[in-house]
């Protein structure tokens, strides 16, 4: 879990039970690959997802009451594990060797046992949603899962194309990442019976995060290195995948038609990506999408500090400020 | 669906329902491979989970009142959903270029997108589950799916060991196949509120009927060829399966070093695998393998005949007959 939440200690402490919980659930005799799907989660996740379930029970006052707070943890466990699922066949989709600094799961077993190993957790997310959660929070988990895999068709299907305008591409990323973050919230609202006002502004906020962090995802995939971002760089280009620093590169006349030429050789490995992200870096077009996720940012942090002033407020508000200046 | 419920007016008609629902759910316009999933199920799809589903409600005397029935034809399009869901992932896993005579979905669309079609459907499954049945329900579903997925990674762990026993075989079908009969019956049952003593002989014929059925299609796909069977012979060994036909060949002593010698060419092609099954059909194995199928059917049969005398048993008993006696 990294030192990322040391600035919240009563959010550290629960997180930490929350892990726990993963565990427990993978160290299943039926699922064979326990240790690396944990290894996975505990070394480096963030645990942004089952964090954000956490704060947003916290507007509710008996959130912290021992069965809420029981109830609350193992939602936030299922909606990690979910977010480990989708991490494990993306990495298939995007023959991603690393995740999180260490072999990604299809590298190691082989891609059969990767989607495997990403259905498991797909079902044993359901079921610890259906054992603890709502009925309706099930049906929106579910609609959710189908959001996030329509999203990626889309994405899958536009590949090297790199025609995605920036209305299909905040689409994408709000199919597969702000729906997530909006969903984490509501969830973890809704199960706390937190008021329907507030649950709705915690949902909006939580899409206005996600679709902040994507872009910055998306941003440091175009300038970071190994070493920072545990991911190499240019992985978005190499995959065929038209980001927004790329989107406004190519909306750039003076820039277009080199872009357009070095973008056409095939295949796209490191130096040819280098080459390309130079370029993007050199028009301006890493600042104009560092602009968009502000605005996102921005109407975040509205939405939040519209919120009944509290402990989870103030916990929102942090993470908030800490993914919007992230630099890897 | 072909002509397989012709026997079966009144579960044919039901049948139909159950297919227009599946159709309707896929043809969402979040889901960009509607056609193509729906042509898998609808063009010779023998819809044997939906069915034990609807037979197994039957069993109550409100079962077809229009709003169980809705309810359950539901619950069986999503049964057949998750089916559908495992198969395509299959598919992928056995690099199977074949499925009911269409191209796999991974042929035609390449694994990425074929993983996240599954991952969509198993969701809308999830979902449809969540809309229209009881918590248990899902409950018992998710806990399934992982059931199907640890029992096929055991197997993927050790295919072209050619070393499973009849122990291992028979654990890994249970989990892969007789799990699903077993549940379809169990869900249609408690869905349509059958006696809890009716739903439990339901469980354990499905259970009985499911294991049958897979050592029967496993004994097939050692005989059978293109024509009859819709999908390739020999593919289970191609793929590095050991099947009990094969198991109980290698328990003959006269034949086990022939057949090792045979076992250990890599890659096992047509024409080897030509050669080891006619070693295998030489020894009496699928006679032994028949037996065993034979003794499953006859636990399912007297579990049937023990159910309170109805159409719905009448129709199960049909079935059962069927599945025993099938050759392709």
């Amino acid at each position: 879990m990294t030192d990322f939440w040391k600035d919240t200690p009563s959010l550290e402490k629960l997180l930490a039970e929350v892990e726990a919980i993963i565990v427990d659930n993978l160290n299943d005799p039926g699922y064979p690959l326990a240790d690396q799907t944990s290894a996975l989660i505990v070394s480096g996740g963030k645990m942004l997802r089952p964090a954000m379930v956490l704060m947003a029970s916290g507007f509710s006052p008996t959130a912290r009451n021992s069965q809420t707070r029981r109830k609350i943890a193992h939602i936030a466990a299922a909606i990690e594990i979910l977010h480990t699922a989708t991490l494990i066949h993306d990495d298939i989709l995007d023959e991603a060797d690393v995740r999180r600094g260490i072999p990604s799961l299809h590298t190691k077993f082989g891609t059969a046992n990767a989607i495997l190993a990403g259905d498991w957790l797909f079902s044993r997310s359901f079921r610890l949603v259906a054992d603890y959660a709502q009925q309706k929070s099930a049906r929106v988990l579910a609609r959710f899962v189908e959001s996030v895999c329509s999203a990626e068709i889309r994405q899958d299907l536009g590949k090297f194309s790199f025609s995605t305008t920036r209305r299909e591409y905040l689409r994408t990323i709000a199919g597969k990442t702000a729906a997530l973050f909006s969903l984490a919230l509501h969830v973890g609202a809704a199960e706390a019976k937190v008021s329907p006002i507030v649950t709705q502004r915690l949902r909006r906020a939580g899409y206005d995060i996600g679709m902040a962090f994507q872009i910055i995802d998306d941003i440091l995939d175009c300038e970071s290195d190994d070493l920072t971002m545990k991911k190499p760089t240019g992985n978005d280009l190499k995959e065929g995948l038209c980001t927004l620093p790329l989107i406004y590169a190519l909306e750039d006349k003076s820039k277009a038609d080199e872009l357009k030429t070095l973008l056409a050789a095939r295949p796209i490995g490191d130096e040819q990506a280098g080459k390309i992200l130079k370029t993007v870096n050199a028009c301006g077009a890493l600042e104009k999408a560092r602009t968009a996720a502000r605005q996102f940012t921005t109407r975040a942090r509205k939405e939040i500090a519209a919120l009944p002033p509290c402990l989870a407020r103030d916990e929102l508000a942090t993470l908030t400020e800490k993914l919007l200046t992230r630099t890897y």
